[in-house]
């Protein structure tokens, strides 16, 4: 297989973990090749007018036992963030520096966990701090780094070329320019990489 | 099996649409018992301050191919709407008069059929009035019976009260007095249902 899945993602969603742990499974299966696509999930959403379920009440009561039910049929380790929402937009920014450092996917995978495994409150900086100490990465320079103009932008370019591209959500898997939405739609864009 | 699926729908909601062919087949298998629970989504959708996916392009365009692939998989017989949204309040409120006269479930699914195996244009007078005839129904009483005050307060109770319970979209199954929302959950609400 040939053809990447571009997996668009936001650390603030929960869906998005659940997602992310499924493609770990098949990429471990050297099944899958993935190209993970960083974008702020709520600038996305106020481009396209959508109100995160989040913010409707009875929508972010269900989405906590709905993601314990999912994350239970899959058998993953998942824990609802109780801190949620986690301001995400510094973890996002992080991506881009890691990927320069060549540990995109392992910082990824231990933002995911940090959140939606361990449920580490992410909206306190010496968490973050710790968390990337533990990772081996330098909190300070990874702060900076992460929060110059340059990086700050790319977050919003990429964003607004998701936008672009119709993607309003997160998940959201991207083959042959055909859209995904969801995780429970991992099935779908799985079959359409196979065309 | 004594316990009933509540299942809450709109016409107007293609997935409600989904979820029933994919109950009637447990229904005709003698494996689900279900008590149909007719609601205005519009209305619903306005007390939890929610924008219906219709009203966002990127979101309706996504449905569109969305619930293409799913009735396939279902091996469902399907056909998007060319005049969506279809406005259905006097719709939802014959399911009230369908009761009274013992058809409700005959009728429900001649609805359904209507919308989204034949794709009428239901926004349409005569058009309802040549279905409803062809379902043995004579369409100026019906109609009539369907607008008196009684009848329209039906549906505006039984959507508040469905508000009320946290049910904030539809198709929504409700087991246990747990929700489950949307029609890929229905797997865990009958799971839910053998508790």
């Amino acid at each position: 297989m040939n053809k990447h899945l571009e997996f668009y993602f936001d650390f603030v969603s929960p869906y998005s973990y659940i997602a992310h742990k499924e493609i770990l499974k098949l990429v471990k299966n050297n099944s899958l090749k993935v190209d993970y696509k960083p974008i702020l999930l709520g600038g996305l959403h106020n481009m396209h007018g959508i109100k995160a379920p989040a913010f409707i009440p009875s929508k972010a009561r269900f989405m906590i036992r709905d993601c314990k039910m999912i994350s239970e049929k899959y058998n993953q380790t998942f824990k609802f963030n109780s801190y949620f929402p986690i301001q995400t937009v510094n973890l996002m920014r992080g991506v881009f520096v890691a990927e320069e450092d060549d540990f995109k996917g392992f910082y990824i995978d231990s933002m995911f966990d940090a959140i939606w495994r361990d449920g580490f409150n992410m909206n306190d900086q010496n968490i973050i701090d710790k968390i990337l100490k533990n990772i081996g990465v330098n909190p300070k320079t990874f702060y900076l780094r992460s929060t110059t103009t340059v990086i700050k932008d790319k977050l919003k370019d990429k964003t607004t070329l998701a936008f672009e591209r119709g993607v309003f959500g997160a998940p959201t898997f991207l083959v042959n320019n055909k859209i995904f939405w969801g995780q429970d739609r991992l099935e779908f864009a799985l079959k359409e990489l196979l065309k």
